[in-house]
């Protein structure tokens, strides 16, 4: 039996992780094996990867560099992680998958997309998710989601969280895009409530899905 | 004025790295501006990846990888380094460029050559060497150079150096193919003689090349 590879994506700020792990929780106490990953990273060399994309300031990565930076993570992961759990049997939630790089890169950062949908399509060879929550929020519920983690964690937001409102913008138009142009695939949730709220959404979705 | 651009390329063990000096140094006693340069690698960020595919031995990049790490260097060379220099009149040489990609990635590593060459295209923004010096040596004057490198600096090879007989077979025949297919740009020099003798033809080639 082949699993099912299930990923998450939205903006900075529209709860992803906490969903993420809401949902392996849910599967796992079903019966269900599952390997939960993350973007970029998941395996020792896409960390390796993922540190030089969040917090490389001295010489950051032009735009083309970091889309093959995402993408060279990517096929690391996919080949060494995602491959072969779906090969035996098992479900994959991945935070963040090909989605996420249409939508900064594509549509943020102004690369063209059908470039990046065949340099995607060669990192992922060929692997594209069965089902994607996009977890969509209003730009004030993100910023104060993401003021409340800096002030709780102590930390400061890393190099694309920081990319500026204009660029936030452009991305959510672009995810709202993508979803529209492949709703088989992505369903768009509204991500504004409290996490209970957002869980019950992703729950339905995920059994209708395979109802 | 535009600079001029020129790339070295060959197998390990061809002697590159010696004869890009002593044309740097031949071209600054000139009194051209030279900027010196090496793939993969030549910025801050791009020797961080150097590190990644020459070390990583625990988690080795898959091929897919490999390519975009390596892209994911040259884009940011060229954008901040070989098209600035460029245009600034200067002339850049460069230890190894694409052709390495085509002829590891490609004929190594058995990669599609219409993949590599559009996707290196991007990486590049189009940008193309203006004169390659293809520096060719039999396997056995090679195998003999690389083991006097190791004995002399007592360092062991690394994990492409290491790829076996017939990936490196494959690699000298690549190489000789990509010359042949674009003989005005890649020229092609008997490198198994003496540096002094390889020196005498990097010379003259680079003469007749601005003649």
């Amino acid at each position: 039996m082949k699993g099912r590879f299930i990923t998450f994506e939205g903006g900075e700020g529209c709860g992803k992780s906490t969903q993420v792990k809401r949902l392996v929780d849910h599967l796992r106490a079903s019966g269900i094996e599952v390997v939960v990953t993350r973007e970029p990273g998941g395996t020792r060399l896409a960390e390796l990867i993922r540190a030089l994309l969040k917090d490389e300031r001295e010489d950051p990565p032009c735009d083309r560099s970091e889309l093959l930076l995402f993408l060279a993570a990517r096929a690391q992961l996919v080949r060494n992680v995602i491959r072969p759990a779906l090969s035996a049997g098992k479900w994959v939630v991945c935070d963040r998958f090909s989605d996420s790089t249409f939508a900064y890169q594509g549509y943020g950062r102004g690369l063209r997309l059908d470039d990046l949908r065949r340099m995607n399509d060669f990192a992922c060879d060929g692997l594209a998710p069965d089902l994607t929550l996009l977890l969509d929020v209003r730009p004030d519920v993100a910023c104060e989601r993401m003021r409340r983690r800096e002030a709780a964690t102590n930390t400061v937001s890393d190099r694309i969280e920081q990319a500026g409102d204009a660029f936030h913008q452009r991305l959510r138009a672009g995810f709202m895009e993508l979803a529209a142009a492949d709703p088989g695939r992505i369903k768009v949730l509204d991500a504004n409530g409290s996490p209970d709220d957002v869980w019950r959404s992703v729950l339905e979705t995920v059994n209708k899905a395979w109802a």
